[in-house]
């Protein structure tokens, strides 16, 4: 069984790869709406969007960035505000709450044609610190994970993937498959 | 020719047809997704989406609060907002800025079936104030409009109507209607 990554993102889609090693992955780009809500419930409305139009079994993967001060926003739409205030205006924004905790969540919506989808999920807690470390991902420079003293963005690639939100959810994702898919 | 407002919200339709009246305007519900993006954009996909779905020439509305401290934010995401911090928890998010300036937003995306859309917007400045008076529309509480001493929640139906950005909204399609479609 062949199952689609939704995403344009090529390096999501080694990492899912090699997490779902076992499995026969491959990308596919759909024009997907991006829509608000929780969650997971984008994620399974952009699952269930993405069989439809595909008419294959698919899944989509979703990051989520949540301040506890701000009752889980900016959440989904942090994407919305990097682009609006850059990951130093989060930062700011959270700077001002005495509460600094955050959690990181990824989502994974799985849909196979006519099916309801379903959602994985990994989440890693941690703190919203002043940017620091590489660039290459958007808010790592300003997230260190629980149990951490750096920010993901100064951890390597490697090191970060062990630990990930994403991660734990596509290690769900994987034991789901292993179970009902072999 | 018969326009349907795609809303579920019967006091904003009943407005719509008051401020349209020389128009056949009719109400339908249509179960649209809630899109992420810029507010003109996603009352031009929605549009589409309603033309699409109804085969009917169809508008929609939509409404943005947006902060210039925060380059626009939370905008399109305000009802998000509002439900996860309510009108307090967005009114001292605003207060922890300097700046509290702010506008009100509202946008109309028109779509006849297999047409573009189009967008007619109203615009209101103002600033964010802490809550009062009347708490019947859930952001009313915390803005007031420039040139006024009122939160629009002091204000009566009426006097808002008068001023509000779907009123300016409504003129504007009013007036494109008008000159295309009688």
């Amino acid at each position: 069984m062949t199952i689609f990554f939704v995403t344009g993102n090529k390096e999501k889609f080694r990492e899912a790869n090699a997490l779902l090693g076992e499995f026969d992955v491959e990308q596919v780009d759909v024009d997907l709406p991006e829509l608000q809500g929780e969650p997971e419930e984008i994620v399974k409305e952009k699952a269930r969007l993405a069989a439809r139009k595909t008419g294959k079994t698919v899944f989509v993967e979703d990051t989520s960035l949540c301040f506890n001060a701000l009752n889980n926003l900016p959440g989904p739409y942090v994407k919305a505000f990097v682009e609006k205030i850059g990951v130093k205006g989060l930062y700011e924004l959270a700077s001002k709450y005495e509460d600094k905790s955050a959690y990181a969540l990824a989502c994974i919506g799985y849909c196979e044609p006519g099916k309801e989808p379903l959602v994985f999920k990994g989440r890693v807690n941690g703190r919203i610190v002043s940017p620091r470390g590489d660039t290459r991902f958007f808010w790592d420079q300003i997230f260190i994970p629980e149990g951490h003293n750096k920010a993901f963005s100064e951890m390597s690639v490697e090191e970060k993937n062990k630990i990930s939100h994403r991660k734990l959810a596509f290690e769900e994702f994987g034991k789901w498959l292993e179970k009902n898919k072999k």
